[in-house]
């Protein structure tokens, strides 16, 4: 994705293009190992030790804080970003490191929560449309539609049927989402099994991080191995051309930043975003 | 349709079936000719005189009341009914006739205008999303989703390849709400051009009326032909298995509410609902 613009791929879709999306889902999905997938590995890194990607990644965050302002006022665009991943893997700190810059009037973060009654009495997509973004709007997700084949797929709530009709149904609703401007991305913060025995060691070990502790924590770390099969699933599934999944190595929360902050820089530097022109005469008005 | 239960038609698209709506909305359209549908058609009526009708259809509504009843107690279910059709089709006249007996816990009507300022920001679904029904309840559009495939096609806001476009994500849309448990009925109110023109002249002579007559409903109905290819179109492209549309001869109010009645009354009819039963002590329970 690295050296295509979004908007060149987002162009790609525009009407007339094959529309495989649905029946791909169905077919069987393309492999996707996640233990081929080291989490400890720093593929963005500039190998020059811990503190220069820390300071990069600071930099790139006053980056993006300028890239949304234009965002903003060009409004040609809405923007989703998705962060998954296991308990303990990083959702709140890429929000913290990569999107704390950015002014809160253009940034909105959603975290979602099991559904409340009103949300179960609707279809899984109801809630989750309503959060989207406006345009010259950016919105980060923290956990979404995703779960919806994640939780019920390893607790066997859902059907192998059921599961695939989800991706489908998705994968036809990020497109909707793409064909009408708004620019889907999404992050699978993919950490070690280790890693996250010791941040939840953590947790419990710092009265501080104590509120960030839930006993269901550890049931469903005992189903690691069942979530990690239902990612490569869903990950296989779900990554199209108009909502790609990038996987990003997580056990160093530095490297995490770096990453996921140089790609949005990525994407957002090559929207050709400009401010609005004022009206023809504007610059002729002298205020008096 | 009349001949198969909606739970049928709704099990036939579970997973596992083809899932080819979306491309072949792109194929050139099955041809509709609104022409060859006579708006003064009366094919549900008894031929027993108007007055037989009439009572036949305000029975209808008590029956739909009760059903609407068990629809709300069962939650297996939503209902969304979308009522579509020139100015002065009768939309309003049939909220009034068909859903009027109904309890107004259970049926919710939405009727769209154009578009807010926020609105415009989003995707053209994502109101619509939000006013879905939710399990056991009725909700019924006045206009809907495809005033966005006849305003914008007739007056060549959007271009064809967006027109198809929109067919697609409408298909899409509706499938996945039908595979998430909302039954689609869609209602188009097939009036002739010379009985708009009396209805448009009464809602002028009828100073009760003006509050319902406005300007723009004669610069739309001087483009009658182009809504009627628009309406056509969308026909062709839009009917499918789990959002059928029915085109209802609609020059006899009477007739129109006795149609959709009768239709309402066989889809809800034939979903089996059941009232759902009381724990399995239940009657035990002495009251005390």
């Amino acid at each position: 994705m690295q050296n295509k613009t979004l908007r060149k791929l987002w162009q790609q879709w525009q009407p007339g293009e094959p529309r495989d999306s649905r029946i791909a889902a169905e077919l069987p999905p393309a492999p996707v190992n996640l233990q081929k997938f080291d989490p400890a590995a720093k593929p963005f890194s500039a190998n020059k030790g811990k503190q220069h990607d820390k300071d990069t990644a600071a930099q790139l965050a006053t980056e993006l804080d300028g890239l949304q302002n234009i965002f903003y006022a060009d409004r040609s665009f809405k923007l989703l970003v998705i962060l998954q991943g296991m308990d303990a893997a990083g959702k709140d700190g890429t929000l913290r490191g990569v999107f704390g810059q950015m002014t809160p009037l253009g940034v909105r973060t959603v975290g979602w929560k099991a559904p409340t009654e009103v949300e179960k009495a609707h279809d899984y997509l109801w809630r989750i449309h309503q959060q989207m973004p406006g345009a010259g709007e950016v919105v980060v997700f923290n956990r979404s539609q995703y779960e919806d084949v994640l939780v019920p797929v390893v607790n066997g709530f859902i059907t192998p049927e059921q599961q695939v009709q989800r991706y489908a149904q998705i994968n036809d609703f990020e497109r909707m989402l793409s064909e009408t401007g708004t620019i889907v991305l999404k992050f699978m913060l993919h950490i070690s099994k280790d890693e996250q025995r010791q941040r939840l060691q953590e947790r419990l070990d710092d009265p501080c991080k104590h509120w960030k502790f839930d006993e269901n924590d550890l049931k469903v770390r005992a189903q690691w191995d069942d979530y990690q099969q239902a990612y490569e699933q869903l990950l296989a599934a779900t990554h199209t051309p108009w909502a790609p999944w990038t996987i990003v190595p997580a056990d160093s929360k530095t490297h995490r930043n770096l990453m996921i902050a140089t790609m949005l820089r990525e994407v957002l530097g090559n929207l050709d975003l400009k401010y609005p022109p004022g009206a023809p005469a504007m610059d002729k008005i002298k205020v008096k």
